[in-house]
C-alpha cells in the first residue's frame, strides 16, 4: 500500500483557520514544522515548535517576500524520488533533509476579484512560490504528501493516525488532484483577469471553470449523474421552501430569469416547461401576469416552473395553490402568501436576487469538441423596418417588441404570439417555420380564441416562403415582427399587404438551440 | 507606454524549433542569454553565445534536472520591481542581475496525454520549473516580458526592432495573459488525468478546457461572436469541399454524428435542422436510408445537414442534389459522387472519422453557474417489459428499439413514429406531451398516412395521461415503448389494451432540452 512517512512540513497558508486540526498530530508524530512570515508567527503563538524558513534555507527573505521558498534547498527536499538512489546520493551530498508534507493554501484571489479590488493591486496578490509548492508536492505524491485546503486537515490527521504518522497513496494522489486543480483554478482566474483588462473575450487556451455547489440527485435522467457549479460566488438563488432542486428544475429556473430579467424591474411572470417558455406576460399586475401567461397554454403549465418578478402576495398565492406547479421563483414572498404556498407538499419555493448576473458566454459542448459565443444579449441591433403598406399603432409596436423578446428564449424555430404584453400562442423547436406557425395558432385558437383577432406575431428568424405568415394571418393576426433577410421577402410582404396586415423588420435573427 | 529594455533572458523550451526567429534580435540587442540542458546545447550549436544556467546560479543542477532554475538569484532577478528602491537595493546588496526576458514552452503534455503513454511516465513529465518561471514572469509584466509560445518568437522580435530593444507594456500584458492561459492549461490537463485515474468525474473544482480551432463568421446569430475549441488533439472531422462551416451547421453536424454513432457500422442515415432530427432511417442500404430519411419530413429537410454512416456512391450523390441541403457529412465519398456533389456551389462536404470521441460529460451553461452531467451514453438500463396483453413481433421489437433510440436525441418532449427502421414522424420540443404526439402523427398523415398503419411509437418520458396514447392510436400506430413510471400507468395500459395495441416499458427515461 506504499505509505510514506512524515518527517517534515513545510505550512505556508493563507487562510490561518483550522490549524488546531493539525497541529496537534504533527507534534504527536514528531513531524518538524517549516514556515515563515504569517504562517510561522500564527503557529509560534499557538505553542508549537516551527524553523524559519529562511534560517533553514539560509538565504533571506528578499523583496518584501516575493522569493522565499523558491530555494533549490527546499525544492531537492520535495522532488527527490526516495527509491531513487542516485537522487539520495545526491541530497546526501548536498546535506539537503527530505520534506514529506506540504501544506499551502492560496490567497483568495477569486473573492477579491468578486470585490472587484482594482486590477493593478490584484496582481499583487499574485501568489508564485505557494503554487509552485503545491506543483512540486503534487508530481512527486508517490512520495510526497500536500494539502491544498483547510478542509483536508481532518482527512491529513485521520490517515496519519491510522497509519503510524504516515499517508497511503491512494490518499496522496487524492490530495495531488485536488492541489493541481487548485493550482489550475487560479490561473485559469488569472488569465480571465488578464484578457478581460486587455478586452480578449475568446483566447486560444479557453479555461472555464466552476466550484462544486451541490451534487444533484441525477441528471438530466436518473441514469444519468447531476452536479451544480458556480462561476461566481452567488448563486443567485436561495431555497426558502421544499425539497432539493433538480437539474432539470435549475435548468428551467434560469431559463426563466433570463426572460424575467429582460423585463421591467418588478413587471411580468414566466412559466417555464422543459426550458422553453410556455406561458409569459410582461404585465405590471402579478395577479393578471400569471392568470396571463397560465391561460396561454394550461396543460403545458402543469408541473412547471413559475417565475415571478415581484414579491409573491396572497392573492396571486391563492391562485398559484389551484395549479399543480414543481417550483415557484419570485422576489420574495409576503408572509401570508408564504403561509399559504406552503400546504402545497410538493412545491419548492426560491428567492432569487435581484442583482443576479447571467454568464457572458455560452458554451455548447458537441462531439469532442465546444462550441462558444458571447450570450445572446442584444433585442434589436438596428432600427425596427416598418414594410408593410399599414403601419402599426403604437400599443400594436409595444406588443410586437414583446413578442419579439419572448421569441429570442423560444428554441428554434419560435414563432409566438401575443395579445399586448403577454403571450397567447408559443411554437417552438421545430424543424420548419411552418410548423411552428401552427402550434402557435393552434394553442392560440384553443385556449384564447377571442384575443387572436387583436393579437400580433413574432417570429426568430425570417419566414423562407409566405406560408407561415399566411398561417397566421389566416388565423387571426394583424400584425408580424420578423428579422426579414430572405430572399422570398418580397413575396411575404405582398401577402401581409394583401391581407392588410402590418409587418415589421428588426434586421436582428434570435435563433436559440 | 511604459518601454523595458531587455538585457537578459532565460531560455528553456522543449519545443526547440523557430529559435532562428528570435536568437539574431536578441543577438543585435546584445541580450545575455541563460539557458540550460538541451536548450543550452541547441543555442550553441547554433552559434550564440549562452551562459549556462548552473553557472549562472553557483548552483549544481540536481537530481537528474529536477531541480535546476528553482534559484533565488533567478527568481529576484525575475520578481523585482524597477521603481521599487528598496527592491533595487536588495539587489545590489546580494549582486542579483535583473532578467528581463523568459522564453519558456512546456513539454507537450497533452500530446502524450492523447498518445496514451502509461500514467506513471506521464506523471514523469510534469514540469515544476517551467511553470514557475512562466508565472513570475507573467506576474511581473509590468517590468517583465514572457514568451510561452514558438508562435510568438516573430512577434516578440517584431516588438523589439520597433522598441530599439524594449517591449511595450500592451504587449507584455498580453504575453502575460497567454502564460498563465498555459500554465492554467496544463495543470487542467494534468488534474483531469489524475482524477481519471482515480475515477473521480465531478471534482470540487472543475476546469473545462479547449484549444481555439476556428473562428467562425458569427455565433447562433449574426451578432453574437462564435468560436470552436477543441478538447482532443483530432476533432474528427475533415472539411472536403464548400466554403466554411457556420456555428449552427456545426451544433447540426455534431448532433447528427451522435445518432449516427448509436448505429450499427455503416448503417443509417440522418437528416438534421435546428439540432433536432427530422428523418432518420438505420436502414443499412445508403440510398434507401437517405430516401427514407429524406421522406419524413421533406419540407423541413430543406436546408438541413446530412449525416451518412458509409461512402457516399454514386446513386445516392444523384439523389442528394436534387434536394438543397447545406452540409452533407459521411465517411468518405466515391470519386464519382464527389464530382456530382461539387455541381452544387453552395454545399459543404465533410468527412467524419470512424473514431471520433463524443464528450463525456455535458455542460449546460445556466444563470451564472453551470450544470454537469454524464452524457446520456445508456439506452436501456434494465430489461424492457411488455406491460399491455398483446406482446411485440420480433421486428416489432426491433422498430421499437429503433423508435426509442432516436427519441433520446430529439429534443423533450419527443415522440418518434418509426415503420420498421425509418422514422415516419417526430414531435419535439413541446411543452406538452400530447403536442408531440399531436406533430408526429400530422407529419405521418401527412407525408406516409401508408405506413402509419404498421407503425410504432416511442416517448422519451411516461406519458403523465393516456390522452397521448389515445392520440397515437387513433392515427393507427400498433405499439409503443415509452420508459413507464407514471400514476396513471394503469389507465395507460388500460387504453393500450383496449384497442388491442401493445406498450412495452423501458424503465429508462431520455430527457433532452
Amino acid at each position: 500500500m506504499n505509505f510514506k512517512k512524515i518527517k517534515r512540513a513545510i505550512i505556508s497558508v493563507s487562510d490561518k483557520s483550522n490549524l488546531n486540526f493539525i497541529l496537534p498530530t504533527l507534534k504527536k508524530y514528531n513531524v518538524e514544522i517549516i514556515s515563515s512570515g504569517g504562517t510561522f508567527k500564527k503557529i509560534k503563538s499557538m505553542k508549537y515548535n516551527c524553523v524559519e524558513l529562511s534560517k533553514y534555507t539560509g538565504f533571506p527573505e528578499m523583496l518584501d517576500g516575493r522569493v522565499k521558498s523558491l530555494h533549490p534547498k527546499i525544492y531537492a527536499g520535495i522532488l527527490n524520488i526516495k527509491k531513487n538512489h542516485s537522487h539520495q546520493i545526491d541530497l546526501k551530498r548536498k546535506r539537503i533533509p527530505n520534506i514529506d508534507l506540504i501544506i499551502v493554501n492560496l490567497y483568495p484571489f477569486e473573492k477579491k476579484v468578486n470585490e472587484k479590488m482594482k486590477f493593478e493591486k490584484l496582481i499583487e496578490y499574485i501568489d508564485i512560490g505557494g503554487p509552485t509548492l503545491l506543483r512540486a508536492a503534487a508530481k512527486n505524491f508517490n512520495d510526497t504528501t500536500v494539502i491544498s485546503s483547510i478542509d483536508d486537515y481532518n482527512k491529513l490527521a485521520f490517515e496519519m493516525k491510522n497509519n503510524k504518522g504516515a499517508t497511503s497513496i491512494s490518499f496522496r494522489k487524492l490530495m495531488s488532484a485536488k492541489a493541481f486543480a487548485s493550482t489550475g483554478y487560479y490561473d485559469a482566474i488569472i488569465t480571465s483577469l488578464l484578457n478581460k483588462n486587455i478586452n480578449i473575450k475568446f483566447p486560444e487556451k479557453k479555461i472555464i471553470y466552476g466550484k462544486l455547489v451541490k451534487n444533484l440527485r441525477y441528471g438530466e435522467n436518473p441514469h444519468q449523474k447531476g452536479y451544480l457549479y458556480k462561476s461566481e460566488d452567488n448563486l443567485g438563488l436561495e431555497k426558502i421552501y421544499g425539497k432539493e432542486l433538480s437539474y432539470n428544475n435549475y435548468n428551467d429556473i434560469f431559463s426563466g430569469i433570463e426572460i424575467i430579467n429582460s423585463f421591467k424591474k418588478n413587471y411580468g411572470v414566466v412559466i417555464i416547461k422543459h426550458a422553453n417558455p410556455c406561458g409569459v406576460s410582461a404585465d405590471k399586475n402579478q395577479f393578471i401576469a400569471f392568470k396571463n401567461s397560465l391561460i396561454c397554454d394550461p396543460l403545458s403549465a402543469f408541473g412547471g416552473v413559475v417565475v415571478i418578478n415581484s414579491a409573491v402576495k396572497k392573492k396571486l398565492a391563492v391562485e398559484l395553490n389551484k395549479v399543480f406547479f414543481e417550483v415557484i421563483v419570485s422576489k420574495g414572498f409576503s408572509s401570508d402568501a408564504l403561509k399559504i404556498l406552503k400546504k402545497r407538499k410538493n412545491i419548492r419555493l426560491i428567492n432569487f436576487g435581484n442583482s443576479i448576473n447571467l454568464n457572458n458566454y455560452n458554451y455548447n459542448f458537441v462531439g469532442n469538441s465546444f462550441l462558444a459565443q458571447d450570450s445572446n444579449k442584444i433585442l434589436i441591433k438596428n432600427k425596427l423596418k416598418i414594410v408593410s403598406r399599414k403601419k402599426p399603432s403604437l400599443k400594436q409596436l409595444a406588443s410586437l417588441k414583446f413578442a419579439f423578446n419572448v421569441c429570442k428564449f423560444v428554441k428554434s424555430n419560435a414563432i409566438v404570439l401575443a395579445n399586448n404584453q403577454s403571450t397567447i400562442g408559443i411554437g417552438s423547436g421545430q424543424p420548419s417555420r411552418l410548423d411552428s406557425c401552427k402550434i402557435a395558432c393552434d394553442k392560440a385558437l384553443n385556449f384564447m380564441p377571442e384575443k387572436i383577432s387583436d393579437s400580433v406575431a413574432a417570429s426568430d428568424a425570417f419566414f423562407p416562403f409566405p406560408d407561415g405568415v399566411q398561417e397566421l394571418i389566416n388565423a387571426g393576426v394583424k400584425c408580424i415582427i420578423q428579422p426579414g433577410g430572405s430572399i422570398n421577402d418580397k413575396n411575404v410582404i405582398k401577402a401581409v399587404n394583401e391581407s392588410g396586415a402590418v409587418m415589421v423588420f428588426t434586421g436582428t435573427r434570435h435563433f436559440k438551440h
